[in-house]
């Protein structure tokens, strides 16, 4: 697989990319395995965008496809990259690769530009910061969970993903108040996994727990009318 | 009054200083002017503890105390900082102040030790990444407006205290609902002051302008129940 190698900064914030070794996804052919071509979401996970066009074209009818990417993409093949975006639904990035991306430090200029690609809507990842929304209706703004103690943000964005996307399979459509509940379902799974290292947390992780800190989330981002 | 130069970051959100130079509140002497002894509320804006203190002891029976600090205090006086801290029903620093303060980097463990002293809640201003307040009975997080530009975000701080305090000067008790609302409309008046340089924006800002941005906060910000 990939191997990548870098640091993580003093806040566990920012990561420093050392050195990306491709291995044996330099030459890589995808080829769905069997089943997985009528799967109903598709995530794009960080890959070379050639590969993740590739998988696009080998899967029938998904009804909601989404990409992630990275830095060393951003820099070595925009241009594929660019059209794979202009391919999916919904574009996820960090922060700092947004901006890559786009050439401007304005985080809503940068997302506007991927929805004139012609994307439903862009999911900016903050890290400790959380999670920022834009969508062809407006945008959403929503916290990560404040945790005292972090261990290991590695897998942070991946578990991000599969905490949003898997609450949107469990909903017919991806609507505006669907997609706020998918960044809170999305935010929660991300906490739990940096809570230990690796996927140890997520191994134990019930629905129970998921659905409680939903409910938490409510408890210190909502307020009153003036 | 103070003289000081900093240099803010390509992103606009960290400050770092060049200098500071007390001049002539070297060796001020504070002295309250008429009427202001009984003030309901009192703001101890970023100044040198001991005259923090000093205020303090001028005034009659205020019904609501905040201060404010900066790196320069936490390294010069961190004890008769602390003990002014101690003093107050309310403490606000950015980000980086209260982990300098704190010696210690998770923002919840920092705030923690701020009410141990005695407060009644603390607010961490985090710039770009909104605000984070920490009470006795919970935490809020609320995300700064989101600006697509940016022009000066000097004075971001002081204008948020006077959004944040002037609605508390208008509820009778500070609730949790009410701190809520205080942080929000806080954030609001800052979000207007970075919009142009120095005080530009705020002296034609309007009671309708801040009531209509409340409300869109809420637009961005609430979800339902899974």
């Amino acid at each position: 697989t990939i191997r990548w190698v870098g640091r993580y900064g003093f806040d566990l914030n920012t990561a420093t990319t050392v050195d990306t070794q491709l291995n044996v996804f330099a030459d890589f052919q995808p080829v769905p395995p069997d089943g997985s071509r009528d799967a109903e979401i598709i995530f794009l996970a960080n890959i070379d965008p050639d590969i993740q066009r590739e998988v696009l074209r080998q899967v029938n009818s998904p009804r909601l496809t989404m990409l992630d990417t990275m830095n060393y993409w951003i820099e070595a093949k925009p241009k594929e990259l660019t059209q794979a975006m202009a391919e999916v639904d919904l574009v996820t990035m960090n922060e700092s690769e947004i901006r890559q991306w786009a050439g401007d430090y304005s985080i809503i200029t940068a997302a506007k530009k991927i929805l004139n690609l012609g994307a439903k809507a862009v999911v900016v990842k903050k890290g400790e910061y959380g999670s920022f929304l834009l969508s062809r209706t407006g945008y959403f703004l929503a916290p990560a969970y404040p945790l005292e103690e972090m261990k290991d943000p590695t897998g942070a964005g991946d578990s991000f993903a599969g905490g949003f996307l898997g609450y949107l399979s469990t909903v017919p459509e991806v609507s505006p108040v669907h997609l706020r509940r998918a960044i809170i379902h999305g935010n929660v799974v991300a906490s739990f996994a940096v809570e230990d290292f690796g996927v140890n947390r997520l191994l134990n992780l019930t629905r129970a727990e998921v659905a409680a800190r939903y409910l938490e989330f409510r408890t210190f981002t909502q307020f009153e009318e003036p």
